[in-house]
């Protein structure tokens, strides 16, 4: 659908496949600027920030927010016209929305390690195995404050509201997932996961793109729905991958790493409609021995993997919908190109 | 002095020594808002954040801050007239202020007793004691991001920007005094620890006061002065009371609680001027046999526990000394009447 409407349009497919094209330059300063903020007078944390920015990382974040900000820009200019001053005003505003995001979610990936004592992230050693709990859990939160700060240098209140209200949902989002099993649905449980940890972040930065293009009520919305089904849609194809691809492709050890790690993601869950006996070990976390082979079993019997998928094309087929309430441009192509690459990633 | 101030200006002793007098109806309003605020939906996290919030606390920060408030709004009746609408709203962001300012506070208490692996905090058990080590990080982290959102809400991009650099300055801080104490000025490093972790929240906060009042720019430089003396003030009252007062009064297991966690406060750092075998003791936390006691012994060889005392008393004049930029009012000298108390308190 997305390719039929790319090339309808005139695009070739080579251009929405390389999302990044556009960006490459502002997405580059952002690398520097984040390398920049966290560079701190501190030995310990400026070796716990570099520890993870050096690397190079997805960039998702930046990378929608980045885009959306050019698309959102490109549809005002064709309502009414655009001054390039405060095109270029915003585009910097727009880089450091995109380093606070990235730093955010970093820093929640610093305290998740700890508190699921994973061992490794991104393919290398988790940063509370390098450097102890201690100085991972105050490595997180310095990184989150420093993100606050530079987020209210830029001004914007509704931003500010937005992007707290989301670190607040990835806490909560943490919580829910550490919590015992007990009553709760757990489909309903787990989708309400997937928001806060995943999705929350992704749409309250698309929301703050809005706000920081000035743009209108509308647009604010179709920009966080889009985010919201996108974030979405990501983490059921991540759900997908773990039970498809083997090796270190996720940075993770292997395949399978949720399941043993206790975690029960969309394919498990599904299953469990067909085979009832999946429910406890879900509530116990695949915590007696078998659990984790029992269940790899179960889900392979099943089609969970396949309505996972489709489940996540439906969530993707929301984001289209939601950005094709926007102008037509280059840009407005290259994040439907975005949302098929998501579609269709290995890693 | 102050006691004399406040003769002269004709204001009872027993006036300035109830400084909650004027606030005491805003006092309550917070207490009920902070359980409010942070009676949320997750049970862990409910349970958590009641731990701490019955109990009913120095309440220090919204004390300063209420109060503050009023001696500004005082201040500017006096000058130029102030309309009592302003007045009214202004009250009721003030106490959402100090609902921030108090769940900050108490969100890095969680942390740092983790960090520190206190046992016990205001004469209970400390909450990962109580839940474990995951359920106080997020329970800390939740608090710190619902502080945020509210704090957001003000619509006050500035306060947003002083507070958030005072909780850079809480983890910066106590990054500081988790460090390894290598090449580095003993005194000069406790100093600027007090500063990140004590007087930063107060004076940002004294200063966000300011800001939301619509104050000149030399009040609120006399605010975020009045609030930083007065913290380092209260902290180095703290480090005396640790070497003076026995018993839990503190709300810690008994007196040298300090030196026993390995943390040298003002008074070791002033003896160790005189007793130069001090400092290997300080490097290494007091971490071999018998160094408490011999600590203990040389700071009561000295006259540290009267330097300390005296270099309290130099801040507490520079926070009255700021705070007499003020027009005269009841506020004003409870204000001075609070510097006074934290003067002279046992606990």
């Amino acid at each position: 659908m997305i390719q039929e409407s790319a090339k309808k349009h005139g695009y070739s497919e080579s251009l929405i496949l390389n999302s990044e094209y556009f960006i490459k330059e502002d997405l580059d300063i952002t690398h520097n600027e984040i390398l920049e903020a966290t560079n701190v007078s501190h030995p310990i944390l400026k070796q716990a920030a570099s520890y993870f920015f050096q690397q190079s990382g997805k960039k998702f974040r930046p990378m929608i927010i980045l885009l959306l900000n050019k698309a959102l820009q490109a549809h005002q200019q064709l309502r009414n016209g655009k001054d390039s001053e405060l095109v270029e005003k915003e585009s910097i505003m727009m880089r450091k929305l995109a380093e606070v995001s990235e730093i955010i979610h970093v820093s929640t990936l610093i305290h998740d390690d700890i508190l699921d004592q994973s061992e490794t992230r991104r393919g290398i050693k988790s940063l509370h195995m390098i450097m102890g709990n201690k100085t991972a859990v105050l490595s997180g939160d310095f990184l989150l404050a420093r993100a606050s700060v530079t987020l209210a240098k830029l001004g914007n209140v509704e931003a500010v509201i937005a992007i707290s209200t989301a670190i607040e949902h990835l806490i909560y989002g943490e919580m829910l997932q550490i919590a015992k099993k007990e009553d709760n649905d757990l489909y309903d449980t787990y989708m309400q996961t997937i928001f806060f940890k995943t999705s929350s972040l992704i749409s309250n930065s698309c929301k703050s793109v809005g706000f920081l293009t000035n743009s209108p009520n509308e647009i604010i919305s179709a920009a966080y729905n889009f985010g919201k089904h996108l974030g979405i849609a990501y983490q059921l194809i991540d759900d997908v991958l773990d039970f498809t691809e083997s090796g270190t492709l996720l940075g993770k050890p292997s395949m399978g790493a949720d399941l043993r790690q206790g975690i029960a993601t969309s394919p498990v869950l599904f299953a469990a409609l067909k085979y009832p006996e999946l429910e406890p070990m879900i509530r116990r976390k695949f915590s007696e021995e078998g659990d984790v082979d029992r269940a790899w079993k179960l889900v392979s019997e099943t089609n969970a993997i396949e309505k996972t998928r489709d489940l996540a094309i439906t969530h993707c087929k929301k984001a289209v919908s939601s950005i094709l309430t926007l102008e037509d441009s280059p840009y407005r192509a290259a994040l439907l190109g975005l949302i098929l690459r998501i579609m269709e990633r290995k890693k």
